[in-house]
């Protein structure tokens, strides 16, 4: 029996890959360089490389090896194709088809923000569970949603595009998306300098952030320090949030949310802010989802892939 | 190979029995009055008599019988069994269970809501999906999911409780369910009358719904014969449900929204309202989602069940 699996992170910057035990302990893991040139067509045979020299080092015989998962930034049909994948400056690209090809080994693909939580589910904030929404609070704010063990990938490859909810039809600021009011305008890192520049010239109170450049950090560590502005800041980023979850917790009900992403290093304060806005808004039955931190940070990707490789070995 | 399967859509009025060949076609549908009495113990005994006797009489074999599948108007769990259905005066009941043991038959038992999905998916509006999202908009408003063909119950039973998704956090009057705020509140039939009264309160504008009691019908009636008020009421009804939509787009991207219920009976001037507001607020790839009346009405119960008779068989 196959002991074996391939987790791979593909990234705009680095490749991320992980040799996996069908049990989920990670055995290795290393980066790539990401190489956008020529549309991006060294990226798979260079992770290919990558991954079948390091199983030689190894001594890991390809019989031992039950796949590989990718996970990338885009859009994933239920092909395994990816029609465009801006950041490695892909166009439509048979990703799974590809890698097998490149490898020999059987090959599955998905979004990586639903990856993700594929692999927070397996070994991380999720664990034991197999009904979870991620929600990953970056630059932008992505999204994973997992039932029944599996990604919701959706139609149109949009499954777990909750940073595009709208949590408010009166914003006249456009989203990146092109719509207005994007739950991802107000809660990404990006979303949080800008709720403050905007409390910090709506009144003249005092408060640290007027020091210096404000980035999602200096909020809330100016927030945990009791400053007024930073207060009114994360209560706004609290109400958002909170507000979509109860939303998503009555389209889905999970068993956990978990929270990730660079804004998540705020930690317990974020999370205490947030659940206490979803509980007033929940569906009675979902008040006690619980709402936790991300365990396994940047590597939630790779387990999440290797997952993805073994479930479509298991199929 | 077995030819039928058996559809039970058990209301607190009446239990809607039908008898489908596997392809879809019913064969036929009669009703049962639901007992109450006695903490409804008498329901499933009754339904089950019903059931075989009619089998008998159209010389149907138990042989030739897949199974049966019921919905309910309560949570499910994953094992068949109903918390509590408060319509039906039940407590905890294994209703899979007693229904196999009452027939004989294979049971399985889901939400009365998700079923109704379920039976839209299989043989009404979205025919040939097996992504759906189903809106009931009646005297509450309930919602059913299905992703990959399957029934998203959800880990609390919760599931598509899509009328509780909060369009209103400055809403003071309480919902049933104990929140405000709630869609129910305002695209149900209760729900727009509400609106349509407190539009007639803040104008003197004429209207031909200040000449006797609003119901929905009246409103919709109005709108579609030019009255100012009933467009007014119209558009926040199309708001409150355009955006709703919207949410559950960016999370779970259905290929399809089917909207049924007796509010639905408006028709097509509906759609229209409700679908010029989503394709404003959908994330990009999720704008041309379409949004389809329900097309079996009322029997949308018993197709589902039987499907999910059908698909509990070849699990």
């Amino acid at each position: 029996m196959a002991k074996y699996c391939i987790g791979i992170d593909v990234g705009g910057t680095t490749v991320k890959c992980g040799i996996f035990t069908t049990e989920g302990e990670l055995v290795e893991k290393w980066s790539v360089n990401t190489r956008v040139s020529e549309g991006g067509s060294f990226i798979l045979p260079d992770t290919a490389e990558s991954v079948k020299a390091r199983l030689w080092d190894l001594k890991i015989d390809q019989a031992d090896v039950v796949g590989a998962g990718l996970g990338v930034p885009g859009p994933v049909d239920a092909d395994g194709v990816v029609p465009v994948a801006v950041n490695l400056h892909w166009g439509r690209k048979d990703v799974a088809g590809e890698f097998r090809e490149l490898t020999g080994l059987p090959s599955a693909v998905g979004n990586d923000a639903n990856v993700a939580a594929l692999g927070e589910m397996w070994r991380g904030g999720g664990e034991g569970s197999k009904n979870v929404v991620m929600v990953t609070l970056g630059t932008g704010v992505g999204g994973g949603i997992v039932i029944d063990g599996k990604m919701v990938s959706g139609s149109h490859g949009a499954g777990g595009e909750i940073g595009h909810i709208n949590v408010n039809p009166d914003e006249t600021v456009k989203c990146n998306c092109g719509n207005a009011g994007c739950l991802e305008q107000y809660t990404s890192a990006t979303g949080i300098v800008r709720l403050a520049n905007e409390e910090l010239a709506a009144s003249e109170d005092a408060s640290v952030l007027r020091n210096d450049e404000v980035s999602s950090k200096s909020v809330w560590d100016a927030y945990k320090a009791g400053d007024v502005v930073a207060a009114r800041v994360v209560e706004k980023f609290a109400a958002y949030l909170g507000r979509a979850l109860a939303a998503i917790a009555a389209t889905v009900d999970p068993e956990v949310f978990i929270i990730g992403g660079g804004v998540s290093n705020a930690g317990d304060p974020l999370i205490d802010a947030v659940s206490k806005v979803y509980r007033a808004y929940a569906f009675s039955s979902c008040k006690d989802i619980p709402i936790v931190l991300a365990k396994i940070g940047n590597d939630a990707g790779i387990y999440g892939a290797a997952k993805l490789a073994l479930d479509a070995a298991n199929a």
